[in-house]
């Protein structure tokens, strides 16, 4: 396999940078070496196939987005990106990871589901992916199912508070398959929103007349994710299991899980770029349908009430410990328009899988994070989490060669007709600008992304076992 | 200059540990590469000095020990470790780097007291050394010496909320201090213990007969810590200065720092290792004037009120940030016994720079703390907290050669017969009992211990010209 | 209609007490005067019916206890004091106001309920009460009902979040009827505890041979009483509708209200004597089925974990308003007994009614708490959360004359053989010794205890219908 | 002595209001009676000396304004109001007792002070006073001199942590008193601000050319506020001493007492009307010199943060417990204006004594407060924190007839041409308008405010020597 020496490069990691040259030898880094390419006499440059000037660059581990949605069926639709168009559109950010979730929902089988998904995926990823599990219904039969989860390479699954009647678990079956985690090792990601309550308040505004997209904000009050946090955290306490919580938007749910980490708890929370950029005011207030664009669940929250300076707060001090996009991606038309008439019928999700690298280092940028936090909070960490660390989420030897070469002069207009290349009727971030750019991506020693273009290729990726993580305190 | 490279052994590094073998070219670490020792061929061992093999064991950055006060004067008599005894000492635990504190008193000039500590040092170290400086005496005069600091290498400087009358600064001071520190980019470091109320309470114990080692516990309760602590806190605020807190160690003063991180104030705290293991109870409260080993401000707290637990919750879950010594040790032979009538007169100071890396890492065998966590305590986020990133704390090309080989399976009994090379009559660490050993130490290259015998010598070490602190939020 | 004169005696108010005499002319008290009995030259004492010297006693408010349970059906069998035989009672302890709870449940009208309550009190109460309504099945008829009962008198009603088939409310039922509530400015009461989750690991104790009586407050873990407490807050804050908590025992469901309170909302919490004095360890463990007897919902918390201090503190504070006592009492013979072999089956209830006021006494021969807050606590806040206040809860002129005279310097030996006049086999506080004693009791003016004997009448007692609460802030 | 019937008024007491007649004998309230003023056949009415109707009025007790610097030397001027002119005003404004502070300062006699005190206040007060002590010096003399304070009817004392140089104690005097006060029982009341740190903001500023107003308020920031109240939460703590804080006005000032109270801590907090409705951007911060009307310590607070509505919500709540002025009146020629040039010269203060009543009952009419808590927050809970219930605060029999009677449908227009009593040469106060009316003031008996005209005398208020607080936990 080819060799390549990437040279002269700023390399980032979560606890700070080096300069320092990286030697790929085939699907892995094989060093990592002073500046110069000479080691004990040996000049490196001339014995690889290929030489990459990285001088004035940042070189970073690939990104590892945690939490996507590829093709996944929701309200009468699907997500309009499939396993290949949503990670070559990730491979365009910069990202070289993804760990989607497969779905069983109550009635069905777990085993069924994930097969599902791999055959959904399998073939056609452009860069490597691994899967957590829904468990959408909790019976007898599901957590008996849990039990072969880790061999399968899955060590995470998903609960919802939310969305009753479709993924939704009640306390008892939450607490049963917390239990059952803490036995097996697996952590729990929840969705943490009190879904009962939200569908009384969204029946209500209905009935009021309240339709459009901006009460799907209304409905999803902060009280109602604070509260489910909280819930969730305590059922944890109670079943001894780590926890994780998935898109954390309100700065109330952040204080919950801060408090409960100050406990000692085993407590982690991750946000999602719309939390820390877009409003429930701005985007999801726009005039007419307009909004429907940003409908997602958790929902976008009110600047006024400073959420998202909260976040980015949360962020930078570790109450939050990481960023995944949640990226499930719904077109205007002939989906979000199924909601034209009741916010409820809007496919709630975004697409970000391609911007989340740029849009958390656009925060580096203003001041917001440090160069070693961008990394730690899209790479290092989420493979710290989700059992990849050692693979993925470093420049290390051993390390699988994901790797991007950052360019900090460079500059990304994001929007549709720009640079967008998922498979998306619009964008959710029109006219962001970002003052960086993905130069370069090497997923395990392949190029992907070079010089402008897409040089990679469907059915590159492959499907990662994951360990338990290795986060927990 | 040598080449050495260390083979077959687990790096572990603040956020994870890899199978990879080190490449050392001189002072400095030339590369990180799998395991195997060949590059594009080239076979590495073949080339080097020495090869040493780490098969089943540790490789972690040298350790930082930020916090040491070698020769210092207290009480009318003087720290017992040397530069030389101390580095020395240091050494054979694993430690690479100290930072000691220079200091001014009210009346001196802050350039007298720096080059006093030059002279005391220079020349006479086994391992590296930065300072801090302690304004002991704020004025216009010192507040100008400000100004020169970071010319001299020293971004950090150390004020006192204790000891009226020899290092006090009152809140007029330590504002005009913290000011001018925010407006340089120095790290405020704060003692933080209301030592005015201190001595009101030492007073009364004395005058009504309460004389004993105990009560210098009993005067310096936990409630005068944690106000302490909450004032600088706030002070810092108004004078927008990042804050640094020295030896932690009540759970209060921790729920002080974690509330103010959890607004996102750039507070940190360190603790030390006896404030993980000693107690008020056990020790301080031993028979007779046996406690005097164990005076040190703050004092060792109460078990029964469970500060001890709390304390390693908060380097769990980083509510605090890092582990130093506070070494300064005096033997109870005509130094702590000054104090037998009464605890006001024994110096304060325990000795512990030997024994830090094992202690922490007896944390890892009993599961309060990770691998990477050890690594980053004791090491990466010293050396990030005071602007030695990229030289310590890291395994990484370019970093200065200070390497730790540490054997899990050996094992260390701690006290003065055995293992101990403090320049001590006695250990505060008398039976305990290690299970883990360091085997091997280099200093930039250098190697100082080795198979059991101390092989460094006097001069080696360097002083250390440190960056602005690399850690703030 | 008979005139009385209360003379001598100290004059016990919330806010502080007074030497002062108190004359009674007919059901009402007509004035309160000073010391002397006589006014503008008039004297008293030879114008009344009776003259009661109250020198060196207190004379304060009959207590007014919000929560019973008189003759309620539970787990197949019914709380054995009739209304009849628990007011009797009622009045031996100095108690001259109970609220009790008319039931409805899931298929149940709220009008026949009530109705039910009634004719089950009617005629054989020896003091006055009123009825809060548990609304056990919300939907939209229930819901209409609530329309009708501010009309009936009844300005509280009661959810449950425990006891799923039972009573239990879930998240949406519990939003909806708050929201109600709100509208009409009906108080909400709510029993919060997660009962989906109890019930799992109830199920799971018993599965392991765990049926003794003390699992019964394993299964009910603080973590879900605290869980609830927010639950309820939170979704109280949604619905902008007041909440009081029922029956709070463990400290950190205390900690959610204090915290709600700080945040400025209305949300008020009672505890029992039972969370006051009794314990996990030491009633609920005891050996063989003896616990049963102390089986109770919310259960009695562990005095290790040092639920009961927190409690008294929490009422000195007034982060928890007042104390009434969930009166419930089952006989250990065929009712009790019923959960011999499984401490579900154990009907939940502790009978108290006839010690509230003593046992809280005793927290003021204790110091816990001072004699207005004693009269707080009992009498006066508890007719101001239930719309009593100038009826009840004060010695005021044009309030009912249900006056209680305390001796201090009297004794009250609780038990079954002694002093108890509940209908029950047993005793919860058996060998309660207290240093006061209710020397007699007026209820309207008429004398109900007098010499240690009962001489009221069984039909006495009316009905009360109730303002709307004048606690909120 | 003279009879006085009240009739047909609604008594407010602190819990709960209730129609009720005042029967007046001299002095003291002789009875409270249900109205229609016969009492066991005898016409009270026809036996008074006079009858005073007050139908759909209120009748509650005088006013406690426990806070008032008459006559007080201050920065080489004295507050303008003597103990003549300013009780006079207390009166037409419902206010019947006020207790000032007699001021020992360094290097003087507690006793010299309070002579000088009693000296002008002898045979000068239009209603009945009372004196905390300050000191200002604590040294041995004044500790030993604080023996002799509750013999002298003083039970309280106030410390300065603001004001170096004139006033302020440093922590160890602080806790030296504070030991002191909890040997004796006498009630420890602090100004919680950090002088030392304030004078180093406040010598920066006027160094910047800020010198107006305004800055007064920046210099005394609200962290320095949090700050000292935290610390004085903190010694009290170490002195096992109650611990009443003035003037609170800082939000953040509140959280630090609501959580030492939630600790179970006996501390309590003042406010004063101008933090409730004054600012510093409106008031502080009016053009020129004229914010110097409101130049007060601590300082208004910024409407912006929150902090007016955040102390309105702890009075609701009792996070704080009561309201008092801290009056202390200075014109605007010849004291005010000397800090025409430096905002650090103006003399602190502001006249409210007259107008305390009326302010908070218009928060009556806002709905931020309810009548029973507005005679609590201005009357009794003053009278139990101070040693004067059952004398004061109370319409109870035996009570000094200290009665107001306040007409909710009348109307006040507070400024200085209008109704302004106090001898200033402007109103901190002109403009407001209130909906109600102070219509007859009674103090032990004696009128002093009838039909729009004072009718008192210098010379009828009576020296109150205080017990001890009635108020602790």
């Amino acid at each position: 396999m080819a060799t390549i020496l990437i040279t002269g490069g700023t390399v980032i990691q979560a606890t700070g940078e080096t300069a320092a040259d990286v030697l790929i030898d085939g699907e892995q880094i094989a060093a990592v070496l002073a500046p110069g390419s000479t080691l004990l006499g040996h000049d490196l440059a001339a014995g690889v196939d290929r030489v990459i000037d990285a001088a004035g660059k940042y070189v970073i581990p690939g990104g590892v987005d945690a939490h996507t949605h590829m093709e996944m069926p929701f309200g009468g639709t699907e997500a309009c990106d499939t396993f290949e168009t949503g990670t070559r559109a990730a491979a365009w950010g910069g990202t070289t990871t993804i760990i989607d979730f497969a779905i069983q929902r109550s009635g069905e089988q777990v085993e069924d589901g994930l097969a599902q998904w791999h055959r959904k995926a399998d073939g056609n990823c452009a860069i490597d992916y691994g899967f957590h599990q829904i468990i959408g219904g909790v019976d007898e039969q599901s957590l008996k199912a849990m039990d072969t989860l880790i061999d399968e390479g899955i060590t995470s699954y998903k609960l919802f508070m939310a969305y009753p009647g479709v993924f939704y678990s009640d306390d008892a079956q939450v607490l049963r398959a917390m239990q059952k985690a803490s036995e097996l090792g697996l952590l729990t990601m929840m969705h943490a929103e009190n879904g009962p309550a939200i569908d009384v308040l969204a029946e209500q505004l209905v009935e009021r007349g309240k339709t459009s997209p901006y009460y799907h904000g209304i409905a999803r009050a902060w009280q109602l994710e604070e509260e489910a946090t909280h819930r969730a955290i305590m059922l944890a306490d109670v079943a001894r299991a780590p926890l994780y919580v998935v898109h954390v938007s309100a700065k109330q749910a952040v204080a919950q899980l801060a408090a409960a980490r100050g406990e000692g708890k085993n407590v982690f929370g991750e946000t999602c770029p719309q939390y820390l950029y877009l409003s429930l005011e701005e985007q999801l207030g726009a005039p007419g349908f307009e909004g429907a664009k940003w409908v997602c669940s958790t929902p976008l929250r009110s600047r006024a009430e400073g959420h998202q300076d909260a976040i980015w707060q949360a962020l930078r001090g570790n109450d939050l410990q990481m960023v995944s996009t949640d990226h499930c991606p719904f077109c205007m038309k002939d989906q979000k328009e199924l909601g034209v008439d009741d916010f409820r019928a809007i496919p709630n999700g975004i697409g970000s899988v391609e911007h989340r690298m740029n849009l958390l280092y656009q925060g580096v940028v203003t001041g917001r994070i440090s160069r070693p936090r961008w990394v730690e909070l899209t790479s290092t960490t989420p493979a710290r989490m989700f059992g990849l660390y050692g693979r993925k989420g470093v420049i290390a030897p051993g390390a699988d060669a994901d790797v991007v070469i950052y360019d900090p002069n460079g500059h990304t207009s994001i929007g549709l007709q720009k640079t967008h290349h998922m498979n998306m009727d619009h964008s959710a971030w029109e006219g962001f600008e970002i003052d960086g750019h993905v130069d370069l991506v090497l997923s395990r020693g392949a190029v992907l992304i070079d010089d402008g273009a897409y040089v990679g290729r469907k059915g590159h990726g492959r499907y990662l076992k994951r360990d338990l993580s290795q986060y927990l305190n």
